[in-house]
């Protein structure tokens, strides 16, 4: 029978970057995780690397592409074995092209993965845990969804989608007296694979291509700041690189007349 | 041989509501036609009623699914075939339930057609026409794009999409000196068929349930304003209801040092 008082925190593209360096942080804070990516061997080493630290904890490993709806249906399904605790949709990957010249195939599944993906699975959370004490649904946005960066535009689109979902969500649950917290954690530069596969590259140097950047060890220690808080919004200011914990930044039409009346 | 020297007006979601109108507003301008939507006799019925009025039109019909990808592709290559001078997208439909209980299909179907039918076609269109004369792109997002309006979160979501990527695909065409113009409709509550697809009613009271709406008329009029203004977006005040052309509302990195170099 499978343990159900062991709480879990789940954990999207943990197999490089910021996620991985999430794993590692909350395996610090004691606890048990469900890692996932496409990489099973990345999801191996980081699994090996957390258990020689912490031979206690409970490592789940569940290699998926979530940028196909099925394996999104089909791992949140394979999960209700566990208790979560958290969630944390942190895969995601972005494209710098003009929009006149991007490769569609690649935004499509980007598409896919920041948007469709991360509102099944904060959807299916939030319906199954949000009246449990205690836990978290961390969408990671970005600066990109809050202002729009030139020739990354579908990106920042995609991303002010999250934030926009995430911080209607906080609302939501608020409101309706949930004890979910949703939270959204706007990275700016961070050097982690993104700048190759946003730009189709094997090498990126971060050093030359951005004058300032986070570590992925530093924006997982912001993003447990961000846990810790009880602020819905963590981010990165894109000037001066200092991060900050606040309310939602959007404009909310909260309970203005102007809104559908009850049925 | 197809007439190529004819140019047309693409409007998605001609069958009803502001898409309906906008296409007999488009006629009223002379502008010949390709009208898209699910049913087929619906657009006939439209096709009939501009012909009687302007029987010198070509208004062309083109019945689709776009919440299907492959529609997509399908029906661009399908207009390879004629010169498009204004490309409308305006099919969208919302959804009223709070993220716990919102039914997953009718979001996936959603995401499908408010954000991924609509990125593609812009790519597209963009690519092929940016450099044109007197083309443009006007996506309909809403208020709702602009601010996240209780129990509608996800559709709010979509829409941030829809104003973000299109504001930034107008800041990317005018930086590098294109001739496309890319504009954004923001619309507040209309009365049209958007009340019970959102509600998954059949019948659906807007003089009760909104306190203040637009007919689809005078939003079709509206876009017509915006159409005719070298403004970006075109929205509706959510609290007095009047309309204002402006330029692009979210904050824009355009020069930032921080952005990444070019390579």
């Amino acid at each position: 029978m499978i343990e159900k008082a062991k709480k879990y925190t789940v954990i999207t593209g943990a197999s490089s970057g910021i996620g991985y360096e999430t794993a590692k942080a909350f395996a610090a804070r004691g606890k048990n995780l469900i890692i996932v990516a496409r990489r099973q061997d990345h999801l191996e080493a980081l699994k090996e690397d957390i258990l020689r630290e912490y031979p206690t904890l409970d490592v789940i490993i569940q290699a998926a592409d979530l940028s196909f709806m099925e394996n999104v249906y089909q791992l949140y399904a394979d999960l209700k074995a566990y208790a979560l605790e958290t969630w944390i949709n942190n895969a995601g990957f972005g494209s710098y092209a003009r929009v006149a010249n991007q490769d569609l195939k690649k935004i499509q599944n980007m598409l896919r993965l920041n948007v469709e993906a991360l509102t099944i699975f904060s959807s299916l959370f939030v319906h199954d845990y949000k009246d449990r004490e205690g836990t978290q649904l961390i969408n990671v946005s970005s600066c990109g969804g809050y202002m729009i960066v030139p020739t990354a535009i579908t990106y920042c689109a995609t991303k002010f989608f999250v934030s926009a979902f995430t911080e209607g969500l906080a609302h939501e649950l608020k409101e309706s007296g949930a004890k979910m917290q949703a939270k959204v954690l706007a990275p700016a530069a961070t050097k982690t694979e993104f700048g190759k596969v946003a730009n189709n590259v094997s090498e990126y140097n971060y050093d030359k291509l951005f004058g300032t950047y986070h570590t992925s060890q530093q924006m997982a220690s912001f993003l447990l700041d961000l846990y810790d808080s009880n602020q819905v919004v963590g981010v990165v200011d894109r000037e001066t690189f200092e991060f900050k914990l606040c309310e939602p930044m959007f404009a909310y039409a909260g309970n203005s007349a102007h809104n559908q009346k009850l049925q």
